[in-house]
């Protein structure tokens, strides 16, 4: 057994999923949960998701062969803190954070001479769907983990933690942790964004239950991610806020670069744009940029 | 038979899934097709989605009960001046058009006197597909349908026009065209623009093919409208485009009010407003909107 005993802090969607997945592929022993909602542990518990309920993250943390974190990103600094003195040598810790230079930092501060046993980690998998209810072992297949190695990582603890989300099914790389904030604001964050004010916006109006009663199967998908935890997404985006500004404010010249070419009815130039667009997105989903 | 001869001018989703809904309903006998596209005219022939081919528009309406001109919005001026003249004294015209105001127009203008016989309407079940192969007879079931009757119109015809898409399986309405444009703008048009210009953004960069390399399923879901048919889109943006600019005007503005939030990093305003959205299309989905 790779990693006789697992600790995850914070059993939502991604750290049940981690622990089931884990476990299907025979790497991990016992695993015990922490988190704040006991109703969710206890559920997670009843489920086979988790093995045992730890009364704080430091006693899951303690004795554990390899850590997870994967709570809301503004928490992950008093995590750090909890976990610090609990970490056994030679103890992985891996993360399921959305933004990785500020999970970091909170790494660095939290850990001191123990930040070395962290390899920072995104799985890019979620889902309008959270708590342990909605876990699955499969949630990691064919999906995106991205890995952030700092400095003082050991090759072999690299190497460790990206066999373990490879044994879920990911397709793990490596990256920048500034380059990675930066990919996924455009990608992930900015679209998160654009959604709910999209949905707020209409929700907002006197006439909002004609409008939604209107709204059909595009606005359905184009406003999914808006049905996505709020605390979650509030902390990504206070966490890559600089990001998402720059993403936020190219998008807006981007529409204020358009809406002329709207008022004036250019045909041409909107079926352009719009033959361009379906044509990139055709490519994407045809497997080009894997 | 309701419906002794059909004609559609236009055979892609909305007119093939028309034509096989009015069949499947046993309201339509013989069903012509004419259009632009010849291998695409074949292909629902060869299909069954169609009974014959017609040369032109003017030669499918000729001796129709009922015509459904299911062509780009654009197409709408020379189609109704084709079959003007065609049309036999009692037949209906019904239309698919996603825009009313411009579509009524363009009827006024060249049907003349025969205006009474045409009852606007807007089958609210597009699809990123296109063409006579996505045709189903299944299309319009449970989607809704807008009727903008013309004040010439017989109540009988708008009632042989509501009956006829209710035999389609979907749920029709009835709206004032202004209102009908506005409405739609709001929940499609502008959904459809927000989701062209981000893939067309991302797609424009020197980075695109490690942008689009780290999109998942978020991303597929909010742009999944922006592999619409261009040419349909142009159309409808430009027929519609004083009600999508005010609606890209407010939308922007709502970006351009979040913006100092993001930046300041308020995350209890953030949380507020993605919790009420997320609300707010849990109400929707749930039904509480229809």
């Amino acid at each position: 057994m790779r990693f006789p005993r697992v600790a995850v802090i914070g059993v939502g969607l991604i750290g049940g999923s981690f622990a089931l997945a884990l476990k299907a592929a025979r790497l991990a022993g016992e695993v015990a949960g922490a988190g704040r909602g006991a109703a969710n542990l206890k559920l997670a518990l009843e489920h086979g998701v988790i093995d045992a309920i730890a009364p704080d993250a430091a006693a899951a943390a303690a004795g554990a062969d390899l850590v997870l974190v994967a709570a809301p990103v503004a928490q992950f600094a008093s995590v750090f803190a909890a976990i610090a003195p609990a970490l056994k040598p030679g103890a992985l810790v891996t993360d399921g954070g959305s933004t990785k230079r500020d999970v970091i930092a909170a790494a660095r501060a939290a850990l001191g001479g123990k930040s070395a046993q962290f390899v920072p980690a995104h799985p890019i998998a979620g889902a309008e769907r959270s708590g342990a209810a909605a876990s699955s072992a499969d949630l990691f297949r064919g999906r995106r983990v991205v890995l952030t190695p700092l400095p003082e990582n050991r090759d072999a603890d690299v190497q460790a933690v990206e066999e373990a989300w490879g044994a879920c099914g990911a397709r793990v790389s490596r990256m920048d942790a500034d380059e990675h904030d930066a990919v996924l604001a455009a990608v992930s964050h900015l679209p998160h964004l654009l959604a709910y004010a999209l949905v707020h916006e209409i929700a907002g109006r006197g006439n909002s239950a004609q409008l939604f009663g209107f709204a059909a199967g595009g606005f359905r998908d184009f406003t999914r991610i808006a049905s996505s935890h709020p605390e979650m997404w509030r902390d990504i985006c206070v966490a890559n806020r600089d990001r998402l500004l720059e993403e936020l404010d190219r998008y807006v010249e981007k529409l204020r670069a358009l809406r002329p070419v709207v008022a004036a009815g250019d045909g041409a130039a909107l079926e352009k744009l719009f033959a361009e667009a379906r044509a990139a997105r055709g490519r994407w989903l045809a497997g080009d940029y894997e």
